[in-house]
């Protein structure tokens, strides 16, 4: 799970366990009935310590691409273990981005085919004074995996791998056609995926998509994930001086912040509205399966409130309108904001420049491209031309329905194996690639797979439960068995 | 000279040589003759080395008020040399603030009394490798001596002393009393300088007093600064969350920097004008007499635009404007602003905080006490009664009148010793304790001295001219004779 991308774990971990009311009785009278065989289950079972030594056996290859350290030789393990569990491989290669490892077993009876997204790369490890146990030695304590990578996403590659695995040992065959993407620069941004799936075509073409990561809630509900915001994401500098100045010469030259103060506000009202012409142009409302949906879906704004030491939600709104922005609200945020003196005590300078980042998160109608235009144009209309706004990233939003078979799928599956109704985020308030697949493809993607919202990503002590693997891996063979016969 | 106060280098660097007219034939006939007596002039020049010697001596003491190093033992070494002179001296001290020396010598005549303020303590000597000889020790070549406050302020403090040596050993006597006071921390802000006035109450009131440090321009021209400008300086901390957040989750939770934008856009308007209701109340405008004086000021608006790089002065204003501007326009200045992420790359963040350093500058009709207040209310009132707001440093505005005798004495003094009319100027852009002895005592003010516009104060190789220390001690005393006879 990228930094700063793909839904917030807090949004994740604040839901609670009310399910949408739209797939009551999916599971009808076979409810707990699974579809996947006894054979299938019972392999799982038996092979969790070796899953687990897998596990081990990847995350102990360091991989971390914001130092670009390990990542080769990550790339040339993980497609050994593709071959392993008989997977044909081809290791893309793009210059200057980390190999991108391919697979794919087929199915013998044909059918649909399902693309696995994961990626090898992991977070930096610091602060390595808080862990337990060295983050590149992992080690299993009292049924749970410990180390940089176990769940994200190096636990959910390796569960991909051991599903394909279980279904060859146990049934002799797939219920589909199975492809692996696993890139190796997730965490630092996918900047070259778009360049992969440009240059490698129909590589990676497939009925649907299951998408890097997914969890169970801490009351052990799993939580089924359908899309994600787009984002552009721009810093905008401006710059009236080649050198600072005393600030006594505020009197007489311009000044840098308080033009980037004037830019600012005239991008957003009070409302929070964004105020650059033909921002919402297209943008719907949800619709009223949708709004069911959304209503269905637990949401507690003290529980944010208390989190995030608010008075109020922004504007004072309702959970209910809370819960409906969080999908659909298209959002301005200012990131970062820097310029001049920012230590301590009173020094007295005219700054020559000053910076802001800013992200705007974007609904499935927006197009980014043509909004990029329209903010340059805003600049340039409102006295702002001189004003540099340097793309940092910028991708459209992704969203399944929940409608769609696949979808329905993972939702049938997440209840046959956890007993109770998923929790279902129709789209996610983060933002990630999803959309190279979806949108070129045509393709229906969910957010599934074997972690938990308390396993630490990104932080010390990360960590993957055995009993959740084992059900998240029985999760996903679910939903490839139904997704299959649909 | 501390950093950030007092008037802007640049606005001396800048300044060229036409003279204001008012002065014209002020030294009559007797134009190049001088008041001081040969006998003083002969003294000065016979034993220029010997300054430079002293010079050297107090320079070699370390004494970084910053790190609180050698500034006792400096204080140690002034006393020392105050008494060499033949002063009475009494070393004042204060808990938590370095010792703040003062001395005295009486003229056998009595008279008018003059104090001379200078400070002690200097800046930081890094970056060390820029320096061609060692900062504390401090040497001569071809005519300068270079090192860590030749010229800021321990050359200006030497050369007081050696006036006194001077006018006793050639002429037996002073033209009026002189009163000394050396303190120890200008350069971290005299914090303290404030609470020994107060507590020290009578001993520093003087007819006049001679400010710390003046200088000649590139072209040797004199320079009469008369005033500085008076600050408020404030930081503005805007929280809206104890922690940071995903920025997804701006849907939903309130921002500080867009907030900040908001206070920031509600304090000033597009034509720089603060809009706190009563900012401007009292403020007048230049009588025309000064902007008589104003009018000879040198002023190059196109030598701003190309030491600064920028296109032109704030909102296109006319020289003409700019000059009046640095002297009685009020300022609020951005000096630093930060919040978030400020590193490369796109990282994805609602700041739960964010801040802002200002500083106003004030002209001397205006009353830092009651603008504080109304900063406070104008923020209460516009919504931000939560935002902190943090005093740095407050001071009012000091202006002595051109017309004052002192100011003219200077002035006349100066055409008298450089043969060419100096440039005034009726109010320094820039802000610095003066106050604390004009306003208490009601005393006239001037800067000059012996130092140069490009002494290297503060930055490395500081340096301090032997003919501009002859020249300007001969200035001093040429004022202090005016002055007394008037």
């Amino acid at each position: 799970m990228a930094n700063g991308s793909e839904s917030s774990p807090a949004v994740r971990r604040l839901a609670s366990v009310t399910s949408p009311r739209f797939i009551s009785g999916a599971g009808g009278a076979g409810f707990r009935q699974t579809v996947v065989s006894n054979a299938f289950s019972e392999y799982v079972e038996n092979h969790l310590d070796a899953f687990a030594k897998d596990i081990i056996r990847l995350s102990a290859q360091r991989s971390v691409s914001a130092r670009k350290e390990g990542v080769e030789e990550c790339s040339i393990l993980v497609e050994k273990m593709l071959k392993e569990v008989g997977a044909a491989t081809r290791v893309l290669k793009l210059e200057g981005a980390p190999p991108l490892v391919y697979g794919e077993v087929k199915s013998k009876k044909g059918g649909k085919t399902i693309l696995f997204y994961n990626h090898y790369d992991v977070q930096p490890e610091e602060p390595l004074e808080l862990w337990k146990s060295p983050p590149f030695k992992p080690e299993v304590r009292d049924g749970v995996i410990y180390g940089r990578g176990v769940s994200d996403d190096k636990g959910e590659l390796v569960s991909r791998l051991k599903i394909v695995e279980s279904f060859l040992k146990a049934d002799g065959d797939l219920p589909c056609n199975v492809k692996f993407c696993f890139e190796g620069e997730e965490e630092t941004g996918s900047v070259h995926l778009g360049d992969y799936v440009e240059k490698y075509g129909e590589l990676f073409k497939a009925d649907a998509v299951v998408w890097e990561y997914g969890t169970v809630d801490a009351k052990g509900t799993p939580m089924v994930t359908l899309g994600v915001k787009g984002m552009i994401y721009v810093e905008f500098v401006v710059k009236s001086l080649s050198q600072d100045a005393h600030s006594s010469l505020a009197a007489v030259l311009p000044s840098a912040p308080w033009r980037l103060v004037r830019l600012l506000n005239s991008l957003k009202d009070e409302n929070e509205r964004v105020l650059v012409p033909g921002w919402y142009d297209g943008v719907t409302d949800l619709s009223e399966d949708e709004l069911n949906v959304l209503q269905a879906m637990p949401f507690e704004g003290a529980e944010y409130l208390k989190t995030y030491g608010a008075e109020k939600l922004l504007g004072g709104m309702s959970d209910g309108l809370a819960k409906k922005a969080l999908v659909q609200r298209p959002t301005g945020n200012i990131a970062g904001i820097w310029g001049g003196y920012t230590g301590p005590g009173p020094k007295t300078v005219l700054p020559k420049e000053v910076h802001a980042k800013l992200d705007f998160r974007l609904v499935p109608e927006q197009d980014p491209d043509d909004l990029l235009k329209k903010l340059r144009k805003h600049l340039d209309t409102n006295g702002f031309a001189d004003v540099e706004m340097k793309l940092e990233s910028m991708e459209p939003a992704a969203r399944t329905s929940y409608k769609h078979p696949f979808a329905q799928a993972a939702m049938a599956a997440a209840e046959k194996t956890y007993g109770k109704k998923p929790i279902v985020e129709i789209g996610s308030p983060g933002t990630g690639p999803l959309y190279l697949f979806t949108r070129k493809y045509d393709m229906p993607s969910v957010d599934i797979g074997v972690s938990a919202t308390d396993g630490g990503i990104h932080a010390p002590n990360e960590n993957l439960k055995l009993e959740n693997l084992r059900k998240g891996m029985i999760w996903i063979a679910e939903t490839m068995e139904i997704f299959s016969a649909s």
